[in-house]
């Protein structure tokens, strides 16, 4: 039995009781958006309008709180208070440089009319493209913290949509192919999910400034109703915080189209608090090489041994490299001793600090410092997290001590396998996007910026925007990158850039190593032509960037390497000129450091004609185009070496044509002139 | 990063490790099923034939286990030993009275062989139709107890395949309508869950003697690959138990027809232990009434005032019905304290001993009892399962006082919210097939019996065989039941009752409430014929079965009503005559009081005409055959009152054609003659 009485219980108790009411409303800037507040027979919800057309329909909030009763029930609004904000801020690197935060501040204080009487505030933050809220818990007499069970937040989706997607609560984490299915076939999903409505909107659910809380999965529970499921911890619960705090933003982006949701993404930034870290200068955005592709083409191994990738020998020919051709960064994985046994889950071997025999730490770094290289550093754990924070400071340390001031970090595990030691040392195994993650990930990026180190997290805990809050903390990996294309089963298939656009690259920079030139993995080809490789410099953002690729096949192909070379890694202004989910998809963006524009184009597995206008260049300015575009022939599964790199001469008022090959792209730098 | 790592590893470790290796073997006792246990470079799995096509695919063993590393690698054989059984034992109840158990056995014996050195047994039963095994963890020097965070039991099926489920892990609970999609789609699902191969064979995966464990969901990792999830506690691990344990048996049945695939479901009966009750005689399988439909409709309430169902005076009448129609229960909902609050997951001011003032307890069981009618209890928690568990005794006493030898049990509140406290006083939620839960189940029912009394669990967990050891233990909810067809939205549609005979039913008896003549919900029509509702009676099996529409609607249909009051409820004999998932299906069964086979044949939206052999009645014997068939314009949407009622003598040589309306049914009974 289940419907049946608690119809009966509303039916009765509708007659005595008030009916739904909206207790409060908040409009953003311009009007576009519209939320309600609404308590229907002591249960808050929350509706969201779009020129007046409901967007999300009413939508519970609450939580089951361990050792209390649930607290979404007999509560009444004690105050509201609404707040006017608009204001611009510096992003010391990004997208753009300058970041506008315009919204409407709506703030309730929800009370329970019995038993604990307890207290909460939910804050919206309307935008004209989207919102925020989130719960704060004030201080209360008789307890020191909370411990969540359960959030209960609600997102109701009012029209019929198509959804993209991954699986969440799943054994590989974030490293999966996107669904794409109606909304009412999702089951368990991280975020950013999006979603096209039938009605032609574009909507995105994320979180922002997920601090020492569990990350927020989407569960559907029936219909287009979706429900918070908070990454369990260890110990059985969701959370537990000491009192007074609040969640992280729960997130919902609205735009007309793709490329306005695009754009819409700077919320998350905005509901970040601003940097703590102050001057931040010690860090450039850069683009760098490494001993890596190769391990994946199982050609080197991170294991010692004759097919050893990280010698000291092969690590002075990749600086030479770096430095011939002026990237600033050399990854190398596996100088590090406790790769040689099984570590796949199993990291309690790694020595953060120590050499294999045949790689000489000083030598190499000492060698890097000469070329005005810089090696940057790899922290991989296996998933062992309490062992690599005991080497943590150790570790950092001697990165610092030889110049090293960028790491990569690895979680190889099984998604809720991550292993730490509890206080009484007991062996636990946590999410990677629970709690104790969140904790985890801001120790490394803090203690990292102490000594002016930045991080770069594989394997990690999904983008919030902390890149605000901590701009160390440059970039991630967490969904799948380039190395599918060399081993996975099935590969990247031609659409699954254009989907990252749309979906994980709403939540920030990801270290997702283009550059492929030669198109070869591991036995299979890459999906994507030369042109495409390239255009994913400008398409997917990233404040450090590889050029992944062997040098040797660097050196097959000059003319398009130059490209590589050529496009920076900061940017000034960012803009989506056209795109689709998972079809194809536009960038213009301006270098940080000259006058210069990029352009990055990218399709699926089908070719398009896309006309784009130029008047994002200055009206002053002449430009050089130099185009690096599919050839005539060109096609992903067999002729993807087919590409042309012509010179013309434009200017803000030219448009111009752009023909991407099945699976193609075009990349254009344009040259500022005098 | 992920696969690539995991890759090098293994094509490294090839090179000097041995090979996969089918260490141990065993077939069924007719060779129709083969199991091999593999170890495959310390990784310990299963694989299952039949007639040496592969069935289930190499599928992992192991465990994450607390405060220790993973128990899944460097495994070897340390022991195996098989054996062989077959005896038949009787049933004190149920659909046939002798079951036989006929199987081989294969213990191995795995052994770790670095750190902790663990050791552990995996037993596997081969049955011709399909096969258990569970594993048992042995006593251990220096720990008494494990905790399991999670078992890595897989289940990998060879085939493509159309499966039948329902979402797992979800608020819900088991009352969802079965999704029907390929295997690819399946999300977790709840455990019975069945297929349908492309090459014609069906499978079921369930779970027996589920005992002091964790139910056991069935998680999809990828591709046709499966993990055992299982439920979770609210400590944060699954399970937790004294050494030495063992698990639930973890089972497939692997048939070559639906029909076939409903007969092997006796493997869970014959892979729990026997009656550990002794003399249950004191349950006798009966048919009820109840004050619970028109609750359902909302005519009357749980709750008291004007409208309150479980009035002395109404009990009375009820009591009246039975008597002279011949029906031993009358269930009565709502006769106690604590109905008139939000009881929906807030169980709290349930009183399981005092009535409301205007219900008479004594005075309705002393009627009841001169009457020859036993009152049937119902213990509503709500959820509240500590609160349940304080009056528990009280409860069953104040019962066993009256007469009242049979309860029915409510958990209603959503998955995951049943409340207790723990021996702290915090109050924490469960699951409902979490593992504490488990043991509440058996709490009641092994209390019950020292006061010789059945239960009825609503809301429960699921089935898994336990009635063998437990016979008290007599039905339970646990689907989408007849009071959805009041309520429902959407309602129960044709189709369902024939979906639950081949998933929900392969679990064991189910609480249905058949019997709405009137055909008639809450503003909603049932979907079905009148005389599809009658052969529900044959087709859904309980020992205990409701005829849970209202007396003045018999009152309407008296010569349909006639199949119900002559139906049993206690069979010694079952045959499925033929069936597709989802489709249609015909059962015979023989009564167990008597030489009289009766036959129920149901379909979904479709009619169909089949034709059945009566082989299976007596040869010696000649039969008046008491036909209820729909009528020729019958039809569930719009005709369902459309019945033929007649009779014709027929002997075992017969064969019958039965023509079934879309959303119709056929009920016969067999009497025998002299």
């Amino acid at each position: 039995m289940r419907l049946g009485a608690f119809l009966c219980c509303l039916l009765l108790s509708t007659a005595t009781q008030a009916k739904p009411d909206v207790v409060a409303s908040v409009e953003s800037p311009s009007g576009v958006l519209r939320l309600d507040v609404i308590i229907d027979e002591g249960r808050a919800s929350y509706a969201v309008y779009r020129f007046g057309e409901p967007v999300i329909e009413s939508s519970r909030l609450g939580f089951l709180l361990r050792g209390e009763e649930k607290l979404e029930r007999n509560l009444s609004l004690q105050a509201q208070r609404t707040r006017a904000h608009d204001d611009t801020w510096e992003q010391p690197w990004g997208e753009r440089r300058f970041v506008r935060d315009h919204h409407q501040e709506l703030r309730v204080t929800l009370h329970e009319s019995i038993n604990l009487k307890r207290q909460f505030d939910v804050v919206f933050r309307l935008f004209d493209d989207g919102l925020g809220f989130r719960y704060e818990f004030p201080q209360r007499k008789g307890s020191s913290e909370l411990i969540i069970d359960d959030e209960l937040t609600e997102f109701v989706i009012a029209a019929p949509a198509t959804a993209w997607w991954i699986p969440a609560g799943e054994w590989n984490r974030y490293e999966y192919l996107y669904n794409k299915t109606p909304v009412e076939q999702v089951g368990q999903a991280h975020t950013p999910m999006t979603l096209k409505t039938d009605d032609g909107l574009y909507l995105a659910f994320h979180e922002a400034a997920l601090v020492d809380y569990a990350g927020m999965w989407l569960r559907r529970v029936e219909g287009r109703r979706f429900r918070a499921q908070l990454s369990p911890a260890s110990e059985g619960w969701k959370v537990r915080r000491a009192l007074p705090f609040h969640t992280p933003w729960r997130t919902i982006q609205i735009a007309d189209s793709a490329a306005a949701l695009y754009n819409s993404a700077d919320i998350s930034l905005n509901l970040n608090e601003p940097n703590k870290l102050g001057d931040v200068s010690w860090f450039r955005p850069h683009k760098y090489i490494g001993i890596w592709w190769e391990l994946h083409l199982d050609t080197h191994s991170w294991a010692t041994g004759a097919r050893h990738g990280a010698t000291t020998e092969r690590a002075k020919k990749a600086i030479d490299f770096a430095a011939e051709h002026g990237f600033r960064g050399v990854l190398i994985e596996g100088w590090n001793v406790g790769w040689d046994g099984n570590w796949f889950g199993n990291g309690n071997d790694f020595n953060f600090t120590r050499a294999t025999p045949d790689f000489d730490f000083k030598a190499v770094t000492d060698y890097a410092s000469g070329k005005g290289v810089h090696i940057i550093g790899h922290h991989e754990t296996g998933g062992s997290v309490s062992h690599y924070e005991s080497q943590l400071s150790a570790g950092l340390k001697l990165y610092a001590a030889h110049g090293v001031d960028a790491v990569k970090t690895g979680y190889v595990t099984d998604a809720g396998q991550i292993e730490r030691r509890d206080a009484d040392g007991v062996l636990r195994r946590e999410w990677h996007d629970g709690q104790w993650m969140s904790r985890h990930h801001l120790k490394v990026v803090t203690e990292a910026a102490r000594h002016k180190i930045a991080i770069n997290a594989h394997e990690p805990i999904k983008d919030t925007g902390l890149r605000r809050t901590y701009p160390n903390w440059v970039a991630r990996e967490g969904a799948r990158g380039m190395e599918f294309a060399a081993w996975g089963n099935p590969t990247n298939p031609p659409e699954h850039e254009v989907n990252l656009v749309f979906t994980r690259m709403l939540s920030g920079p990801m270290d997702f190593t283009p550059g492929i030139l030669s198109l070869q993995g591991r036995g299979q080809a890459v999906q994507t032509t030369q042109a495409k490789q390239l255009a994913l410099y400008v398409v997917l953002y990233s404040p450090i960037q590889m050029a992944a690729d062997l040098p040797e096949n660097y050196a097959k192909y000059p003319a398009a390497f130059r490209f590589i070379k050529d496009v920076p890694a900061d940017w000034s202004e960012t803009r989506v000129l056209n795109g689709e989910i998972g079809d194809y998809v536009t960038f213009a963006r301006k270098d940080r450091h000259s006058e210069d524009w990029y352009l990055g184009s990218i399709t699926d597995e089908n070719g398009r004609l896309l006309e784009v206008s130029l008047d994002f260049l200055d009206p002053d300015r002449r430009y050089r185009a130099e185009i690096y575009r599919d050839g005539p022939d060109a096609h992903w599964r067999d002729n993807g070496f087919d590409i042309v790199i012509e010179q013309r001469e434009i200017n803000h008022r030219d448009r111009l044509t752009l023909r991407l090959a099945a699976g193609g792209g075009t990349a254009i730098r344009f040259a500022a002139l005098e």
